[in-house]
């Protein structure tokens, strides 16, 4: 049964990173609408029945794709919530000004109005996104460094709100400056009284 | 010349509207990539040829069908900074919650990464949804009542940008409590010391 063998193995996963890369490739030039699995199977030399074998249809390959966009942001800890949120803004606004995912981004949001698995898959990327500023707030509220009706979600909402509707809305640049004056504005809002 | 009288002008002005109707119906279907000149001309009874005489591309089509979007905000002039934001702040979340365009706009914002015309159009919607912010917050600035240091551009990435990225990204409920949160936070950054 040469089939379940290593070498199948391996020729498995060269073939899906084959796939993968060439849909990162898509994605990046064309967004979520531009990626076709046609176009995959050509510029990918795999064929189109063995991409349907690893992922049933387009959206299950989609949502594994950009399920791995985004390098993972470190998670800080400073010992103090603005060290935390001065990294993890500065490190954000590196990422939305230079990072692929940044221009894919909003063809998943796009997507996410209207197919509740893309839906699904943009909840979870958002969570994993945020899940160091939690981390940081959370940390700050046992520490007693929080004002007690300051709700986390308001919190991350301000800071990197502001930060994407620059990115994506005003589209304008996200400076150094930018990143302190958030900071500075949500620090003043959160203060213990 | 029958082509040049008044039934003419009528008939022309009938097609225009038919045509854009249809697309503002494929547009709330499914964003900007599923508007497609041959079901346009498919649902509206309006010929291809027509179409393409009144608008010489899909793009213009849909530039000119996207900046009509987004009812015109009211700018409000209540005397202070905090009524007026309150007043703007509330008129959105509304929008964000139930008109059309907040599920088209992030195909625009998607589309105007790759494409440089239908970003200047994204650019000059966006001019436009902020106008009313940026007027009352000049007028604060007038009366005295902002901090100097205190950029326009900052307040309202933080005030909308908080209320955007509920709306897109955490996809959290916008409620009178967030636009009330939002708003406290506003006021404490805008202060004149």
């Amino acid at each position: 049964m040469p089939e379940l063998d290593g070498n199948f193995d391996k020729r498995v996963e060269r073939s899906k990173a084959k796939v993968l890369a060439e849909t990162y490739r898509q994605l990046a030039a064309s967004g979520i609408s531009g990626v076709s699995i046609d176009e995959i199977a050509k510029h990918s030399g795999v064929s189109k029945t063995t991409i349907y074998r690893h992922w049933p249809s387009r959206s299950a390959l989609l949502i594994d794709a950009c399920s791995r966009l985004g390098g993972a942001m470190e998670a800080p800890d400073t010992g103090s919530l603005k060290g935390d949120l001065q990294l993890l803004l500065a490190a954000l606004a590196d990422q939305l000004s230079s990072a692929n995912w940044s221009s894919v981004y909003p063809s998943i949001i796009d997507a996410a109005e209207r197919d509740p698995e893309l839906r699904e898959m943009q909840a979870a990327l958002h969570c994993g996104f945020m899940e160091p500023f939690s981390a940081a707030i959370e940390r700050a509220r046992t520490r007693g460094d929080m004002a007690a009706a300051c709700e986390t979600s308001d919190v991350i909402g301000m800071a990197v709100g502001s930060l994407f509707f620059r990115r994506w809305f005003s589209r304008d640049e996200i400076t150094a400056a930018t990143v302190t004056t958030t900071l500075e504005i949500i620090m003043m809002a959160v203060q213990p009284a």
